[in-house]
């Protein structure tokens, strides 16, 4: 694959006409897509589009499709959810779920849909803060100031504030949201038409999935809300090359990294993230052949690494690939030149790469230490354990000295978190944390202290084995009571889960804090001066990383060329059936079957455009200039995947359900006319909807 | 870690006192050892010790240890054989094994040892029959003129004649083995002292491991073979700073190798290859928690898989090192410029190195398509199916044209590895072949023409498991038939596997095809000219890579600095029991436990020396300048893994059991006095032995 790169406004070349770029609300080039599309979007229309547009649990997005607080998302998006509330005699990932009243609607577990109500600038209250601080004490008066900031401003429990860093810290802002915690489950079709195709499919184009789910947001009232602002549905979908804005919200990218931090992610990082991903993912796939229901309750998980071992072999591959790093160290050589040239800016910003580049020096030093012992053990009951722990340690502190995500702004999303009524399963924990602890012992070596300290004399999965079994921590009493006992009724607990938590918590604590020392707060100082740099050099017509905080990005329904190939830009309904070979992961369901004959095949399924978009843009919605909704993200073509790095419009597609797919499986295959008559009226009563 | 690599052989600097390379045996720079040891090997020396050594099986190294043949080598180069006669009763990895009488002693299947009786230089004849020859003429008259040395030379049964490439085809030397296929089971500690801190411990030093097995060749006759040459057991091992040498079998190192392909090796192969493993380590992983049948059929996999992660990754880790990187960069330009100086050499060499670049810009064009469909299938029985299949195609062809491996040189070995009476696992052949279809098709994609041809309708899952039910190739007769019949009984076969085998031919055929001329001819007529280039600008004092032939190399018993501290080169047998915890892999066997207080605890366990290594190296005696055993090497350090690429001898080390330390647990743990004797009749009869 040819991957030739334009990063035109992270390169400060002349202005592009690609797509590039996902723009915060507050920065929105209109005139730009004016001069490519015709159309510049007004403030009117920014604002109305924002408050449309929501953040969806943990990392994906979503949107109101109607007043009566309707929430359109991805499949894979609200699985948690589904996963969670199946059991395995009524199982809505095989079968899927549809509410025909509004009593059947089913609350979804700790899950958090939120709208983003204000963007206010505080870079001036951080900087102000921070001023001539270095190292530890810099970190600090940063968390302090954040922590501030966040609490004045999160004046209930509806309401969460984050201080969001954007150009690598060159701004910050102030991000206030709506949440709605109430959020029920109304419609989600069945796992294989949804992610039809699998993980073979997956990143792919030409795609056939109905990747959708529905939810409603319910006030404190017990009653939906009522949505001031939501997403029309359009009529006939986009026509090719017509343009096409996405609203969500990207998790992260790194185009304003250093070349010595793209180094440690190509040379370190992602390697090893790899290497565990794919251990993961053999363990499950053959955890899953021990019967239908351990099937069943690690699919989800295994969704999950099969998606981002996928994801970030791509992220290796874009840094492996020759020419584009090259491109990448031409870049920072240019800019860095430019900032030698001038005594003052070499004064302030000339020293910053290399202090990036010691930083990354020390994170190998320490990473081993670090991702064994403050990130190493991924287990939902010792997550739960260690949350409690330090919830216990954290709130007795001033607000200014906690460890980040225990400051007052976070307790209440942290508190819905541990009193998740999700399910634990036993064998799945014990699987996990027997794996964590191999990987523990062999990064360290069995000799290490803190290994020993772990594992005594027991093996890996003895001793997962009697932490799952004697543990009480999936009964939710016991975490009321934890929760509400504070630091006397863990230190009094005999919980071995919450025991090993305690035991180990001193070794994490004190390498994390070296690491946030050491690391962290190098990086981030010195990465808002290379990011001021770039404004100094460049100017502020440029967007920011990607940060899992809403932005816009626009484009139009176009294809491209694969291997030579054109590939077209949309795909039809009846080439599902074509696809189908009647074994997963390319079987289709039941319904689908049945509804062959009468659904109509020539409705466009999945389509693709040029808007540049990341992981946590699933479930975003596609929309016209009208603002109404004309698809549905749920992934990126595997050109996409080096998007983390920069953006290649000649490949790089965002792959999105078309608006009249979702209507005619609604109407043909479901016959969910409560959820068409909120959508499109018109077509719950037969009257068209997919025509075109 | 810091590695300051040593290359002055392959760089061409000031002469070495470094204890690098892997010496050829008609190659031995004796006067260098003479210079840092005060001895001279002399060419009866050489002889004797070329001549005490073997190749055993596929990719181990042995050695002769008395008159009667008796052959020493690792416990883990063993386990195959070992795993083939245990069952689910008599399970001879976990217990061990030891035949109190003659006729005790079990046979092998398929196992093969090898001793090396005589080396030509053949190098003249293959540049005269390639003598103007490129691309696919190059290849096949470099093929032909293999086959007719090696079949002129193999006069018997008795023999197998190898023409090795040497220096990456710099030379060809014809390589005389006598073969003994009468191999049986003598001796074998429990696989929890063999592999003691198993794969934490892995490449690791201090270490306390008792990785030996011994075995008997048996000739014709069916009596013990004579060994006219063998290694007598030294006094007391080898004391700190005393001259070691090693004779094995070094697999493969990539010294020689052009940047380009280091290239490829960092971007491309070597993570594929890890990702592949790091899956089949989880599923592997997984599946052994099934029960503790699957766990016995299992663990040997498991092992190797994770032998050869842990080794790969090491390689991946020095080619990521951007310093060594840079050095490997600089001595390639080195060489060039000089080339490019003379205007002579110029002509005859100068573009070699583009030439090979662009082969390897083919190898990545090519990777997905040849990888998956020539050599992505492992399973036993798909592999038995495809060499019948083969084997039927090509013994109908002129030896010349055969595809390489199918030639008459070949014949006798392909056969008694399509006889072997080891058992196959269906549950775990199945488990193999599904992962297999599912990488296929993860490579190709959904809608790729082979992946179609090979799963149709079917899922990975669910073909692989027909396949491994139909299929009758677990069963010798079978087999016997397919052979015998011919391509008649290939092409009338109903055996499901057979048939796959039949279906894919064509294709994998055309694109290994695709692949020897576009790549590996094209790689190894200029990689011969970059050595030949080497051997002007350097001279001729420099050893080849190692290519899995018998090699010598020189050091001495050395301890080493790692992260500050002084590793001590001798472990001793009481800190085995201060290793130990109880639990795998850090349980030691019932017969330690018991023998722990007559032991003599002081007895040195394990040692580390100098010697430049390789995996393949495993099982080699180590020997003192009296060509007397003082240990065998089962191991390198973490620090060797870079070896692939450069010997570093600051921290690169060879791990051996020490000869006191297989003594003493002889006599005190096992009471193996029938081994003893043979070794040590001093030791037996309870005269010393460990002391020292």
């Amino acid at each position: 694959m040819k991957r030739l790169l334009i990063m035109a406004s992270l390169l400060g070349a002349a202005p592009a006409l690609a797509d590039e770029g996902m723009w915060t609300y507050n920065n929105f080039p209109s005139s730009k897509v004016k001069e490519k599309y015709g159309f510049a979007p007004s403030q009117e229309w920014l604002d109305k589009v924002r408050l449309s547009s929501a953040k969806f649990g943990g990392g994906c997005s979503a949107s109101f499709v109607s007043a009566d607080g309707l929430v359109m998302t991805n499949h894979h998006c609200a699985r948690g959810c589904i996963q969670q509330l199946s059991t395995a005699k009524k199982d809505f990932i095989a079968n899927g779920f549809y509410a025909k009243t509004a009593a059947e609607e089913l609350r979804c577990p700790a899950l958090e849909v939120s709208q983003l109500l204000e963007i206010t600038d505080v870079t001036e209250q951080l900087n102000t803060a921070t001023k001539g601080l270095t190292g530890k004490a810099y970190a600090d008066g940063l968390k302090a100031e954040m922590a501030r900031l966040e609490k004045d401003c999160t004046t209930s429990e509806q309401f969460r504030c984050d201080v969001v860093t954007l150009y690598q810290g060159g701004k910050y802002n102030l991000y206030k949201y709506q949440r709605h915690q109430d959020v029920r489950l109304v419609f989600a079709p069945e796992h294989a038409i949804a992610f039809f195709g699998g993980d073979p499919d997956n990143f792919e184009f030409p795609r056939y999935d109905l990747d959708v789910t529905f939810l409603r947001a319910y006030g404190k009232d017990d009653k939906p809300v009522k949505a001031e602002h939501f997403f029309k549905w359009s009529e006939h979908g986009a026509k090719e090359g017509e343009a096409t804005f996405i609203s969500g919200h990207p998790g992260r990218t790194s185009r304003g990294l250093t070349v010595s931090q793209l180094e440690t992610l190509r040379d370190v990082s992602l390697p090893k993230i790899l290497f565990r991903l794919s251990e993961i993912r053999g363990q499950l796939t053959e955890f899953q052949n021990r019967g239908a229901e351990q099937k069943r309750i690690s699919t989800n998980n295994l969704f999950g690494v099969e998606n981002a071992f996928k994801a970030n072999k791509g992220k290796l591959e874009q840094l492996s690939d020759k020419n584009f790093f090259a491109q990448k160290v031409a870049a920072e050589q240019e800019l860095r030149t430019k900032v030698n040239a001038d005594p003052k800016m070499k004064a302030k910003y000339g020293a910053a790469w290399d202090e990036i580049a010691r930083a990354q020096q020390s994170y190998r030093e320490l990473r081993k230490d670090y991702e064994s012992q403050e990130n190493g053990l991924s287990s939902q009951l010792f997550w739960t354990a260690r949350a409690l722990v330090r919830l216990a340690d954290e709130q007795g502190k001033p607000d200014a000295e906690r460890l980040r995500g225990y400051n007052d702004a976070n307790l209440p999303q942290l508190k819905v978190q541990l009193m998740s009524k999700a399910p634990i399963y036993p064998e799945l924990e014990t699987l996990q944390l027997a794996f964590a602890f191999t990987k523990l012992r062999e990064e360290l070596g069995t000799e290490h202290p803190f290994v020993k300290k772990v594992l005594g004399k027991e093996s890996p999965r003895s001793l997962a084995t009697r932490l799952v079994k004697g543990s009480k921590l999936a009964d939710l009493k016991t975490r009321e009571q934890l929760l509400a006992g504070g630091k006397a009724a863990i230190e009094a607990s005999k919980d071995p889960m919450i025991q090993l938590a305690v035991l180990i918590d001193p070794d994490a604590r004190a390498i994390r804090k070296r690491y946030e020392e050491e690391v962290d707060a190098v990086v981030r100082k010195n990465s808002e001066l290379v990011a001021q740099a770039r404004f100094d050099v460049y100017g502020t017509q440029i967007y920011p990383d990607a940060t899992g905080t809403l932005r816009l990005s626009f484009g139009a329904v176009k294809g491209y060329v694969q291997d030579g190939k054109q590939v077209a830009p949309f795909t039809v309904m009846s080439g599902t059936f074509d696809h189908a070979t009647g074994e997963e992961p390319l079987a289709l369901p039941k319904s689908w079957l049945a509804a062959q004959k009468t659904l109509k095949g020539t409705t466009p399924m999945n389509f693709v455009t040029t808007n540049d978009i990341i992981g946590g843009n699933s479930g975003s919605p596609v929309i016209n200039q009208n603002a109404e909704v004309v698809g549905l993200v749920f992934d990126g073509n595997i050109q996409s995947l080096g998007g983390d790095y920069g953006y290649d419009e000649t490949g790089n597609r965002a792959v999105s359900v078309h608006s009249d797919a979702l209507i005619e499986a609604l109407r043909s295959v479901y016959k969910a006319d409560r959820v068409l008559r909120e959508l499109r009226p018109d077509a719950a009563s037969g009257k068209g909807g997919s025509g075109q």
